[in-house]
């Protein structure tokens, strides 16, 4: 039980620093400091930093599909779902965890992290996908119109991060929700 | 005559390098090595990185905010122009030079090299929201609009990244373009 609960805390540990300050310059060392576990403990469980890394951006991951799904799967009806994932607070100053890991060298240069990243999008894509399709889009409109939903979230954390405003996000979502709504009920 | 050609050399240098690797891992010594000026030169231009990555992050943002305003401010219809912008063919794997800026550490914490990339942003998003209001759209609508269209893009971006398939960046304009067509013209 000590065992698992100084796993998580490293993972935890990692997880943070990697959204703070980037999986490149994050040594186990400081993740060993931040977590407070031992050095047996660190070693034990994530022999290098690649199965450390792997373990806690795997784990942001899995976090952020799970958010995003319950959001995306549940009884309400299917443009409600969509406009729930897209108008969701978000932590617009300190970007996507997961998105922003796309401008991490470190990450893009290890292909089985590049993977969890794609695994991320991909699966986030099909999930809004598929709630569309339940709008009455055909599959092709669908697929689009989920990437654009899925790029106006990560491309409004770009523009808030650029600007320093929040409300730049907001803006972006509201401009692509009022749009998504009107053209859905035409379709209806 | 010579010197300003070296001062153009050691900006467009460093324009690559930080496109390639980010400006906080870039050294004033790299950008001397790949310009091929004197050392000389670099220090009478640019006496501290600062300075030089100020120029460089300048220029990049001049050469980005011209191609996106000779799209959106000639004499076709306004929609047609936007879509242009929207549509323009873009090295989508290597992400967008301006937008992973706000990613870069190094930049995000130098208010001068911050407030470059900000008013990137903010004149773009006021190039997009002028067209569209010559569609006919209200003041407040076409702000939000321009604001998802530049979130389109950037997290068009951000999902061929991810995705490693520039294909992803098609669909999320696609699906955008698909919508504001539909939504514009009912306006009109």
């Amino acid at each position: 039980m000590v065992t698992t609960d100084a796993r998580d805390r490293l993972i935890a540990s990692a997880q943070r620093l990697f959204a703070s300050q980037g999986v490149g310059p994050t040594s186990p060392r400081q993740v060993l400091e931040v977590s407070g576990v031992g050095q047996g403990s660190l070693y034990h469980h994530f022999p290098t930093k690649h199965d450390l890394a792997l373990a806690a951006v795997g784990a942001s991951v899995a976090e952020a599909l799970a958010v995003a799904r319950a959001e995306l799967d549940d009884d309400s009806p299917a443009l409600d779902r969509v406009v729930a994932y897209l108008e969701r607070p978000r932590d617009a100053l300190g970007g996507c965890t997961i998105g922003r890991l796309t401008s991490d060298q470190a990450v893009m240069d290890d292909d089985d992290l590049r993977d969890v990243v794609t695994a991320y999008f991909v699966r986030l894509v099909g999930s809004v996908a598929a709630a569309l399709r339940e709008t009455g889009l055909p599959d092709d409109a669908a697929r689009d119109l989920a990437h654009t939903a899925v790029a106006v979230v990560q491309g409004g954390y770009v523009l808030a991060r650029a600007t320093g405003d929040p409300g730049a996000m907001r803006a972006a979502v509201r401009g692509f929700v009022t749009l998504l709504g009107r053209t859905t009920k035409e379709d209806a």
